[in-house]
């Protein structure tokens, strides 16, 4: 069988286990390691205020390999004071005795799940332990660890891209958890990356911020980034191939594989939101400049009543107008219109004949796309929404308890 | 019986009637006359996309006296291009015609409900010939009113307040619609106030202005306002008081009792929201400066996940902390702090140990406050909001059809 999971680029082992840290007693923590050390780069949440695992990676990410990532779910390790701290860089030092790695800087941490609860340390010590005894390059292992990340999840979600270049087979495979608290600038929650790839840790870098942008950073799901967002990507090198120093052809192969490979995680994390029965990509086009054209398509994509109107299959394309009308980025009302898909609903400030079912049709696809023209300029970009269900209620109200 | 309606300052007259305008056949076109003239002041929304009806009375509040007001519900008469503006003039010149006023111009007009769709304009002129021979100045006809504004909401919502000024009986009244499509900057939808008092319509307008300000302006329900709030306040200066011609005490005296009116409306709207089965305040203190703290209280406000704690009555402040951090206005980590009413729950970025039963118990109520404290500053703002329920997905899901 292929092997579709993180541990398949080489050079990666992983292991999921129960950790008793969530009370339904499901896989709560995870570990991949990477024994001969690996070029990292992370982009974290824009949240002002981050867990304690965020502030610990945020250092740990300079040094100059990182052996290990540790992740936990069901405790977010945020708004957690000075003690989420020290635990945050305890599961970090605990991790690195047991990998053999010399510095706990060595070591990534992520962790998610309920704010404002301090860690049960004793359980996560005794869950990295049995993580380590169980570390395998096998997919069952990189499935147990895409399942250990997951909170309300309802299904791990895995991606692998495999690409040659310049005749040498290059892997990429991810993980990620999502489901809710998510809104664009980072809406990942947690995003583990891995590659056999020899490359530079700036290029690195730079390929995984422009990933993310267009992709993870383009989802919301509630409008706001977590406390914990985190996606981190760990390059092995051990690929073969001739090191990519340079913004060259090969790195272009390297960053377009990439970027592919995050879209389809966001697609999945969209498809698995809470609640979410089906998702949409909100494109604004004709706008002056971009950020008035990401700024009015995260007002669609954010917007309660266009998202209940998808759920409901309802072609209300009054409340995407709305919806734009009430930001302030700059647009000619009788040169505004909206497309579902291909159905033109709104033409130059005026509404059209169109069939209702036939909207109604487009609507209720897994996905659909609606194009808002601004009428003002050239400019365009882009965002993913879901639709409001009753099960997002549920799933909410009652997470705590 | 106390008429407690819009039609209880002297020089009213109102009536709602079945105009066929809604397929459920029930009230939709409202009509309120000053016969003598009042002296009229208006708030509109600020989205950039405005129905028709709002153009209009944007143009007519210029008149001196207005003498009658004419409102539909169950089309918003919204992107609907050139006809609308027209179909909306058409309303003024009819009920102009009808309440004896030579100019159309002396009448306003509003609409709500369902956008982009034409006026079925001979239902509306219909509508208008049997509401005008109905306006009375009974508290019956009031509630006609009342009831006649309304969409999805389930039940009319009227205020009175009633003071002295300078040993002069003064009454102000006001009918709302609210219910759904409601963000700060004119979270308003229709709002209708009457007031017998005599003042310059400067004057009148500033203190509108500020009393919106101040309560309908400060409530989110999802987030954005319409294209068609308005909020009219008719003045007949019938009251015989000497007239308001400065900011003196009296006018002070007037200003406040119309901020409480407006005050008590915007509550009834928020409790009479889609799907609000409670709501709640955010008060923001300790804010580097006012519009930090009102940004940051809108965040807290608007977040699905909040909204749903507190439909659920659950103590899940990390979610109100998570809110704050994901926008912009400054403030300090380690000195951030959250209340539930009384109850400290998170002081100085740490978590308090406190009993979540009483916590529970506390957002349970119909209204309660959350005090955010960024410990930046002395600035401080607030925002009302409602708890976010699976009958607010079936409202919404469904609208349309």
């Amino acid at each position: 069988m292929t092997n579709n999971t993180i541990t398949s680029p080489k050079g990666f082992l992983a292991a999921g286990v129960r950790a008793g840290i969530k009370k339904s007693g499901k896989p709560d923590l995870g570990l991949l390691s990477c024994p001969a050390g690996a070029t990292a780069a992370a982009v974290f949440t824009t949240n002002q205020i981050t867990s304690a695992a965020v502030e610990v990676s945020r250092r740990h990410i300079r040094s100059r390999k990182v052996f290990a990532v540790v992740v936990n779910s069901g405790n977010a390790n945020a708004c957690t004071g000075k003690r989420g701290i020290q635990n945050a860089i305890a599961m970090c030092r605990h991790t690195a005795g047991l990998v053999a790695c010399e510095w706990a800087r060595g070591v990534l941490v992520a962790s998610t799940g309920i704010i404002g609860e301090p860690l049960p340390m004793d359980k996560v010590t005794s869950g990295i332990a049995a993580a380590t005894g169980r570390l395998s390059t096998t997919s069952s292992a990189g499935l147990d660890f895409a399942t250990a990340i997951m909170t309300t999840d309802t299904r791990p979600k895995q991606a692998v891209r495999r690409l040659e270049i310049s005749g040498t087979k290059v892997t990429i495979a991810g993980a990620v958890k999502g489901a809710g608290m998510i809104g664009p600038n980072m809406a990942t929650t947690l995003c583990f990356m891995t590659t056999d790839v020899a490359i530079r840790k700036p290029l690195l870098a730079m390929a995984l911020k422009e990933a993310i942008g267009n992709s993870l950073n383009k989802l919301t799901v509630d409008g706001h980034q977590s406390t914990n967002d985190t996606a981190i990507l760990l390059a092995s090198g051990r690929a073969g191939n001739r090191p990519i120093v340079a913004r060259c052809p090969r790195y272009t192969r390297f960053a377009m594989a990439l970027a592919d490979l995050c879209d389809d995680l966001a697609r999945q994390m969209a498809l698995d939101a809470e609640g979410a029965t089906r998702m949409f990509k909100v494109v604004v086009r004709g706008a002056a400049n971009r950020a008035d054209a990401a700024k009015a398509a995260r007002a669609v994509a954010d917007y309660p009543l266009v998202k209940c109107a998808v759920h409901g299959g309802d072609p209300n394309w009054g409340r995407i107008i709305c919806a734009v009308g009430s930001t302030d980025v700059r647009l000619n009302p009788g040169r505004l219109s909206c497309r579902l898909d291909d159905l033109t609903v709104f033409r130059n400030g005026a509404p059209c004949t169109f069939d209702p079912k036939r909207a109604s049709r487009i609507i209720l696809q897994t996905f659909h796309t609606i194009t808002v023209d601004l009428g003002i300029g050239t400019s365009s970009d882009f965002c993913y929404g879901v639709d409001l269900s009753k099960d997002y209620v549920t799933i909410n109200a009652d997470y705590h308890t």
